[in-house]
């Protein structure tokens, strides 16, 4: 690893790094996005605008002023509206599979086993929360109940999903008037799949409705499972130092870059890479160790656990292979590119998919279980490591770039930070009080939550950093997770230095509570995190407001996936106005675009707003933070 | 309705009675498929060829030779292995979601409500088949119990689908060692839409081999839950007279046409169309009666239980508001032309929507659940039967073509047919064993399954007509659903008078039992039945063979919609070889052909074949019964 520490890193700093790795793509052969993006432009305008419809092989029909209905007589509005509710179905799901995943090994966790509680006072609280008994009783017996409770969560034929009581009452009762409270979770991305099949509904409201359901099905639902089990499992979130960029990777050591989303395959490679038997053998092979590093949501899994460096974020994952240094690319699901098997291939990298929900041409296929989780991991690890002696020292670059980063706000290390600057001679300990009276003083005007990949549509990263920079210049904090994060771990403003780049309020702030400015709230998953957090703000102010009420907004300014546009209907449902940096493949429904902009807010308080122009973002949020501050009378 | 009832109908003489609706519809400037079809030729080659992706906001991508991957990396294969899956997966969820309707109806069935219990025999053998008490127990216990279990299988953690052990032991091994057996219905469409989500899956045989699995989580799930239940609910088909095509509609009578799937609605329809009360306003309002005639698969489910006549299928539609007559088309979901709102504004007619799930512009919107049933049904008749005053005159023109059908050929009732050719004395009745003892002794050379939609892709109807006509001729007898037993129905097909179009073994088979030459089994949801039909047939072989051994084939020779891919990929996974007349949108991924086309007959013992050239298929089809039959020896 570097030995030297970047205080900030600049986009320009990062992009001449990139640059010089394309040049070893480029004497390699091997092929890059950023290639390939340049090949596919122009993109194909029917869908951009969403007006191109493939749902039944009559067609495919797309939109023209020629032709303003399909062969069926769907409209642009209803087929902009349909390709949305899918669209958005498709990242409900994704999410919420993750989180059943790890139900599911919560159900095999066992005290002896690869997998065990390690978050017990946790796992009762769940319990609690779900009624189900915790006196007297074994943990592993409640661990089981509540996994198996949790997984009912995903097919349960009556009722709705548990964790909304979680938010204010009047929130509640807000979903339930507007008919969005999610029933289970794999029922509402049927019904969603059903609404959207040939001759169903074509009325934009209709759909819009059930993409805000699906929605919340996800982030109320499978993502919120997700997270909570995962804590269980490996343990809550706090805050833990560790470095970030490129710079992680050493080249005098093995390098096992873990890249995917779902922590149960990366907890155990991490495990296995500090066996003292697989130590042992990469030294033999000539390394001075074993170097785990992570890329996409498994870096923020791992780096907010265990402290692992966090290598990159979704646009950076060809780059680690091109370091020419990376004996070991491990992944399990999402996000992944197809593009590692043929790049791996240009050089000695191992492209080791695991999952069966993730299969990709030109890769070692390694299935990877809970009940083969240890045996596996140690053979990916051991792989890995006999790699080491494969490698092609000539191609070998590591760009010299590494940041600081503290990681790991959990909402219960948020409130344990917010301890530290409690009375607790005066006041309840616990709570988000104090964050409530530096919002009300005025010394934070409000909070961002930054969310959501990069994108080759616009350039990478840049949205993200400089929002962040600006929002805490003017005393706003940032709230953020996925590769948003990984943007601000890669530029330093993880770190606590970047305080220096706050106003005045926000870094007398960041100093007392000791936090950096942009806090780490972990993986895409754990925007429920973020979720809880602003129920938890407005049941704590003063007396219980609505969260919608809140000088909070949320931004994607560069998200590409499903996922974010589940993301986002949660999100805007849960009563936080959210930017989109990217148009969502909307514009060519202007019915459909009316409701999510506007309409929406006589459901839930919030909306959409889609701004390709950062600065107008940027003024746009702190517009509508000072809105909601008027309102509060603060 | 017509007096005189043809013996067959000729496509030319329906297609000239469309012409003449048209000219109505030129008339009052109403759009029609016709001219949508011509609007949107030609169609986007990338659709087509399935060689587009908008997974994620990166695209849209398109596959040219200058540029054969994404910009994830994906190439042609995973893009058009994603697209399948996820066009599966809308199919089977959106069957399965009429299943789980079913299934919430049954579950608020009362003594005293609107839904009853029709065949307590049927419910009886489905509980003892789930291991559910029926010693003693109130009727109504039972189906609360048999409709919960049911509803569970649409979201259980663990276990695959209960409808699995109907099928031959060594056929629930195939599916096993296939890895193709399906877990909860709803979570293997969640899981399609994980695999195919941005940066999962892009192996081929990942995703067909999911999509084998989505689909049987319809055919030997969902779908069949559907029928089974519908059956407890609404009676098990057994044959009844109807009429079919255009002339079932009565120029002095209210005409209302049910359209859609879930006869949860058109069977409170049919009732209170018979309401001395509504019978007596109609009467009132200058009509002699109430008539009510279904379009799509709720004709067939109407027809089969209440002889409702048969006004027409899929391509159908437009043409009941064309004749001016219709005062009411009462839809609940699929299928279901948006263009219907526009087109019935151009007439009286009221287009009543009645599903959340199926939500449209311009149409009177009526709720109907199960809890409202009775009530709404009563006042969408009224609404129907008032609206008559209104008719234009002028406007009215009913095609004067009207066949005899008889209808209802459930698995029960054919059972019983071939019973009345069984020597009670000598042999067990209740079996297939004299189908198999004709089909063995080569009188009937094998069956041919024809389902699916219409499509103006092909010119509609008349590859399922022409199929049927020279499949009868040549001794092998038809079963059929769907919109392909409406093409039937409307040329004569299912009529007993048929029999004078086959071959001497059929005719003889079909005087003998007493049976059309063309067997409807009912709706889409009921190619279940088929899917017994073929277990059973099966079992009851002189010993028990598998179903892929059978000389039997499936075809869709004009099929659209989402649901029928997802059909043909459990019809395959069955065991049965299935011929398709349109292009799935695989074309671009040679990959996902080959798979589709040849290799998952290693998995499931039959494969796909794709033929736009319908006298190849028919000689294909025959060529691989009598290829069957070899290998049977006989």
């Amino acid at each position: 690893m570097s030995e030297i520490t970047n205080t900030f890193i600049t986009l320009e700093e990062m992009e001449a790094a990139t640059n010089r790795l394309l040049e070893t793509a480029q004497k390699v052969g091997a092929d890059t996005w950023q290639q390939r993006a340049k090949n596919q432009t122009p993109h194909c305008k029917f869908g951009e605008e969403g007006i191109c419809c493939r749902i039944c092989t009559m067609g495919p029909c797309r939109i023209t002023p020629k032709a303003p209905r399909g062969i069926c007589g769907c409209d642009r509005d209803g087929i902009v509206g349909r390709n949305y509710l899918k669209f958005t179905a498709g990242g409900a799901a994704t999410h919420s599979d993750h989180g059943r995943s790890i139900a599911h090994t919560l159900y095999l966790a066992r005290e002896d086993g690869d997998y065990k509680v390690t978050d017990a006072e946790k796992l009762k609280r769940i319990a609690k929360e779900w009624d189900i008994e915790t006196e007297g009783r074994d943990i592993y017996d409640i661990a089981h109940e509540v996994a198996e409770v949790g997984l009912l969560e995903y097919g349960k034929p009556f009722g709705v999903q548990r964790f909304l009581k979680r938010a204010p009452e009047v929130r509640q009762k807000k979903w339930h008037d507007a008919e969005i409270e999610p029933r289970a979770i794999d029922r509402e991305v049927s019904q969603s799949l059903h609404m959207t099949h040939m001759g169903c509904s074509s009325k934009a409201e209709a759909l819009v409705r059930q993409s805000l359901r699906a929605g919340m099905s996800d982030g109320w639902g499978g993502s919120m499972m997700g997270t909570e089990l995962s804590d269980v499992l490996f343990g809550t979130p706090k805050p833990v130092d560790t470095n970030a960029n490129l710079g992680v990777m050493e080249e005098d050591m093995v390098n096992i870059v873990v890249h995917g989303h779902d922590p149960s395959l990366s907890e155990m490679v991490v495990f296995y890479a500090q066996d003292p038997e697989m130590v042992a053998l990469a030294k033999e092979m000539g390394a001075k160790g074993i170097n785990v590093c992570g890329v996409c949501c498994t870096a923020n899994e791992v780096a907010m656990r265990h402290g692992i460096p966090m290598a990159g974020n979704f646009l950076s994952q060809e780059n680690v292979v091109l370091t020419g240094a990376c004996e070991a690319i491990v992944v399990d699901v999402q996000c992944i590119f197809p593009a590692l098997g043929p790049l791996s291939k240009c050089f000695h990298t191992k492209f080791i998919t695991t999952s069966p929900i993730a299969q990709m041409p030109d890769s070692e296929y390694i299935e990877f279980h809970e009940e083969n989780a240890g045996a596996n991991a140690k053979k990916i690890v051991e792989m890995a490591v006999r790699n080491f002696q494969n490698r092609n020292k000539e191609l070998v670059h590591i760009p010299q770039l590494k940041t600081n980063a503290t990681v790991g706000y959990s909402v219960e290390a948020i409130k344990k930070c917010l301890d530290g600057v409690t009375n607790s001679h005066v006041d309840e300990i616990g709570t988000l009080k104090p964050l409530v009276d530096a919002v009300r003083s005025g010394v934070l005007r409000g909070a961002v939550a930054l969310v959501g990949c990069n994108n080759p549509r616009v350039r990478p990263d840049y949205s993200h950093i400089e929002l962040m920079k600006k929002l805490i210049a003017n005393d706003i904090i940032c709230v953020v997770s996925g590769c948003s994060a990984q943007a601000a771990a890669k530029s330093g403003l993880l770190s606590k230095e970047a305080k220096n780049l706050c106003g005045e309020g926000l870094k007398r702030v960041c100093e007392l509570v000791d936090i950096p400015p942009v806090l780490h709230m972990g993986s895409c998953v754990d925007i429920s995190r973020m979720m809880v957090l602003v129920a938890d703000l407005a049941k704590d102010w003063t007396e219980e407001i609505d969260i919608s009420d809140l000088p909070v907004v949320g931004c994607a300014p560069e998200y590409m996936s499903e996922k974010a546009v589940s993301i986002g209907n949660y999100v805007v449902s849960t009563g936080i106005t959210t930017f989109l940096g990217v148009n969502p493949y909307t514009k060519g429904g202007p019915g459909v675009e009316q409701w999510l902009q506007h309409d929406v807010e006589d459901w839930v308080g919030a909306h959409f707003e889609v701004e390709l122009d950062m600065d107008k973002m940027c003024n746009r949020m702190m517009e509508v933070i000072e809105e909601k501050r008027t309102k509060l009378n603060i």
